[in-house]
């Protein structure tokens, strides 16, 4: 069963991602090193207790819909009023609503512990404090002052209403339409897919946010508004009102994140007649200007890809603890070295085989990396919001930097371990009760929705790294290799990871180079062909630094010989993949873009 | 939907694993290319028009258990009768007992579009095949004259029961346990776990090959020996006698392969009395001699390996043209170089964006180059059979020596590719209905079952590198680099591919000999710890040879073209990954063994 991690959370957040230090410096106002400890301690506490031991019903139950209720596992209702009334919901919300305006980082560190002890029950609170988030920096006085606290506190739920079935990367060409009442509010019609706890029994209103075109609006991404649509109306009073024309038709049956409903949306059919005037459509309320609701999407968009890298991070945490356990105790053969096995059957742990170690090696190293990166995205996003001026605007450059880097390669390993957690397992890793592969089916979407990896190398070379015409990204590159400088200098155990990193780091320089002169030079097709690749040597390059970061952090609490030992196997096992990364990057292109008539 | 891929499996067959050489030199009899044709194109419209349309069916409703009865789900045994009446059970099978006596590669080809059409369903016929092998080279001649006819026609299947919950890949430990009853006959006590087709509605007779210790037995593996024990008795005139004492307890819930019943057998607890005497226990036939059981099994286990790899190919080959063909109709964004947007919406088909393409593109050379791979090592099989002394004991050491590679790059190439369908599909490859997902479920035990990838590595390095002292090894490189050779006086259309495949195999070359001389050392920890990336190594630079025999071999089918710019691909862009596993093979052992304190 999973326990949360506190040691290497606590950790990668103050030694790693930089909390640390900010704190010394106060400026996260009077947050503490121990009340950081007591949040983590207590997030942990019933990500174990209460909530890891429903994640097993929510997988085999899944949510259901009967006469368009949703149901969702058993006991979730009653899960989710505890953690709400814990006040998780709004860790980091305005404090005006309710909220506790913490730093993004604890509340990142908080989903990844909810995550992988549910990852289907957290996208319920993900959603909402997605929702929060976008009517915070977007809503009128009045929308906020009716709908925040409510949500903030986690009474109501929120849902992003995007995606239709001709409409998905590409939102431009989305069909759901808005039309002027009259009154100030508006009628929504259409039909939205893939609406994530579109509807559940778990909370007494659902507040939805819903992309949809006015009709006179362009054509295109400047055509689209964003709107409020609540499941049920709200009177003057705060109290609920009518139903509004708002309806869950289906649910998916999905491969995996089964608890989680997935729900298809339909506006504005007439099933319910809120106005009580005939008049037709949901009744929905406008979030920020006319035509300008894809920007209200895009400025909440860090947060929520960051929210489902932590998604990847904690699936492949929760997929490493159970494959250990399991390889320290599942006996199999006689290692060469092994001593012990008199006493078990002539057998040894199966830990002891060095494919076997070398598979949960890899999956640690992988895990404790996306950590790395993901906690060192949402320490940026915290500086661009407390720092100010150029500092702020370098702050949100390098969140926009790493923003595409953590969500993609951390969902690609969250795949990748919970896949070597199955073969870890052998035999059983195949038996769905022995609870391996709802890892490798829960986590199998995270690579694909909120903007698939493939988007977000595009997201990452076309917008990224152009940035500062190219100085956030080159002045991230040093700090890199301040780091390599600093392994040099340090314990000797640490092997050859200097040389590596090193190595490493400059292989993914000149993969930055090339694309940038690339894209200036007009070959755009070769850039994006290089793209995908790039963005995982990106990734790899920061896992390595991350570790040394930490392997070299002389913080004196024992742990340092693991850290190194983890450290040290990335470096002479891992790293050696980013020459082939940069060789696609940089001699790949001709012979992927012809390769087109393979497949005509 | 599922076509067979004729045009690439016969060139295969023929071009790049050697059958074509074989044919003429009338190595096979007067097996005729027309003859092999007309085969592989029968086989095809069978898996495509009849075994295909089934295979969704058997996933989603999955094989059923109640009161000891197995139900397969619906169609599957029509199904299963009209294909063995096609007469496809005995294709390899001895002419003296119904089978066709044709080359292993007609079958390994066959055995692709089984399992493209459907993994479960294929396994029936596959466990049955490696039944009647070992039947027939190591059956007394009274139980192949009872048993070998009915099983070669598929009336009757066979099953392989090896794993108990304590042995899985060690099966020195297994405990199932056989007595003599006195009369040459024997009774079997235990219970085996994780038996595919162990129980089913599809054939009248079930033969279980079953590992058990006799009581005087030697500890380990050298005290097990194999039985034949029937689901039914056989009575002296060939009908079917009493129920035996065996029966399926429980049938396992698992991520894939639904419609395959994964059966816990129990042998000897009493609910049948086959004998009507009171005396207890399954009635077994024992095949070869007593406590040489287990090298019974090893003499079928080149092919039963090389019929899982084959399980990788078709799972990917299928996965890849799902992919191939939403990615063709799905419009989304607007492509660069993209001239027909105007046509579709202002948008491109999917197929048209570089990450896409290169995406369908390493499914391709995966599925492609796992193919060349499975179907030599079948060509090396099939001429260890067809030549004799010196020449025979190369062709075996060649199979002995591609088999661990053949099976383990297949499954993960399996497993890889399928899990690169979902992500083409985007959202809807998460959906169940849209069947992407199956690909990947049923995929995922590949690299698991009939020896996990790891055992595989450690054969392939402790046991098939020494081979002739390395010889076998060095000359299979020599012949490698003949292929680069060739590449680089052919076509200019080639690019790189000569220089790639030249470094690719010197990585190998490299690998190969650290590896002996690590053995030859005394270091076999550090051996083992390379294993996995060596044998992904060997995969990697087969493929790149393989797909370059296809190119540059001079044809003129018209599909040259096509042939060149996957194998120009595979070498510009996949086959850099040669030098970062060469590197973790020769300088990774190091931190992977020091980092087991990381995970104590």
């Amino acid at each position: 069963m999973y326990r949360a991690p506190l040691e290497d959370i606590a950790f990668t957040l103050k030694h790693v991602a930089g909390l640390e230090a900010a704190l010394e410096i106060g400026r996260f106002g009077d947050l503490s090193d121990d009340l950081v400890d007591a949040i983590l301690e207590e997030a942990g506490r019933f990500a174990s207790n209460e909530m890891a031991p429903l994640g097993e019903i929510g997988d085999r139950q899944g949510a259901r819909l009967a006469d368009g209720k949703v149901t969702t596992p058993d006991g979730w209702p009653e899960l989710y009023r505890n953690w709400r009334e814990g006040g998780w919901n709004g860790l980091t919300a305005p404090e005006a609503f309710g909220g506790q305006n913490l730093p993004h980082m604890l509340n990142v560190a908080a989903l990844e512990m909810w995550n992988s002890a549910s990852m289907a029950f957290a996208l319920a609170p993900t959603l909402t404090m997605g929702a929060i988030e976008a009517l915070a920096s977007h809503g009128s006085d009045a929308l906020k002052a009716t709908y925040l606290a409510k949500m903030v506190s986690g009474e109501w739920t929120g849902t992003m209403n995007l995606t239709e079935p001709h409409a998905g990367s590409d939102l431009g060409v989305l069909k759901s339409r808005a039309e002027r009442a009259g009154d100030g509010t508006y009628r929504i019609f259409g039909q939205k897919i893939y609406i994530t706890w579109g509807e559940h029994d778990a909370a007494d209103n659902i507040i939805h946010l819903v992309l949809a075109r006015l009709p006179d609006a362009p054509a295109g991404t400047r055509g689209i508004s964003l709107f409020l649509v609540p499941k049920f109306l709200v009177n003057e009073d705060g109290s609920l009102g009518p139903r509004n024309d708002v309806f869950c038709h289906s649910i998916e049956h999905k491969l995996g994140i089964h608890g989680s409903p997935t729900c298809t949306m339909i506006y504005g059919d007439g099933r319910f007649d809120p106005a009580g005037s005939g008049q037709k459509g949901a009744v929905g309320y406008l979030v920020g200007e006319e035509n300008k609701g894809l920007a209200c999407m895009f400025t909440m968009m860090n947060n929520a890809r960051l929210a489902v890298g932590m998604q990847g991070v904690a699936v492949a945490e929760a997929a490493t603890q159970k494959a250990v356990a399991f390889a320290r105790e599942r006996t199999q053969g006689k290692a060469p070295a092994w001593a012990g096995a008199e006493k078990r059957d002539g057998m040894s742990p199966i830990i002891e085989h060095p494919d076997v170690l070398r598979m949960l090696m890899t999956m640690k190293a992988l895990t404790q990396g996306s950590r790395a990166i993901c906690y060192a995205c949402a320490h940026a996003i915290d500086m661009s919001h407390h720092t100010e001026g150029d500092e702020a605007r370098k702050w949100a450059e390098r969140a926009a930097l790493l923003t595409p880097v953590a969500k993609s390669f951390a969902t690609d390993a969250g795949v990748d371990v919970a896949s070597l957690g199955i073969q870890v397992h052998g035999g059983m890793g195949f038996i769905e009760e022995t609870g391996a592969a709802r890892y490798l089916r829960d986590a199998r979407i995270a690579p694909i929705y909120e903007g698939t990896n493939g988007i977000q190398a595009i997201d990452l070379v076309m917008r990224k790294l152009p940035l500062s015409s190219g100085g956030e990204v080159a002045g991230f590159l040093s700090e890199l290799r301040e780091i390599a400088e600093r392994v040099a200098t340090s314990d000797a155990a640490l092997g050859e990871t200097a040389e590596r990193l090193r190595k490493a780091i400059a292989d993914l320089e000149q993969a930055t180079t090339w694309l940038l002169e690339a894209q200036t030079g007009g070959r755009v097709a070769e850039a994006l062909a290089g793209a995908t690749p790039y963005q995982r040597l990106f990734g790899l390059v920061l896992t390595g630094a991350y570790l040394a970061k930490g392997a070299v952090a002389d913080v004196g609490d024992g742990g340092e010989a693991k850290r190194i030992a983890l450290c040290r196997f990335a470096a002479e096992n891992l790293l050696a993949e980013t020459a082939a990364l940069k060789d696609r990057v940089i001699s790949g292109a001709a012979s992927l873009l012809a390769a087109h008539a393979v497949l005509s």
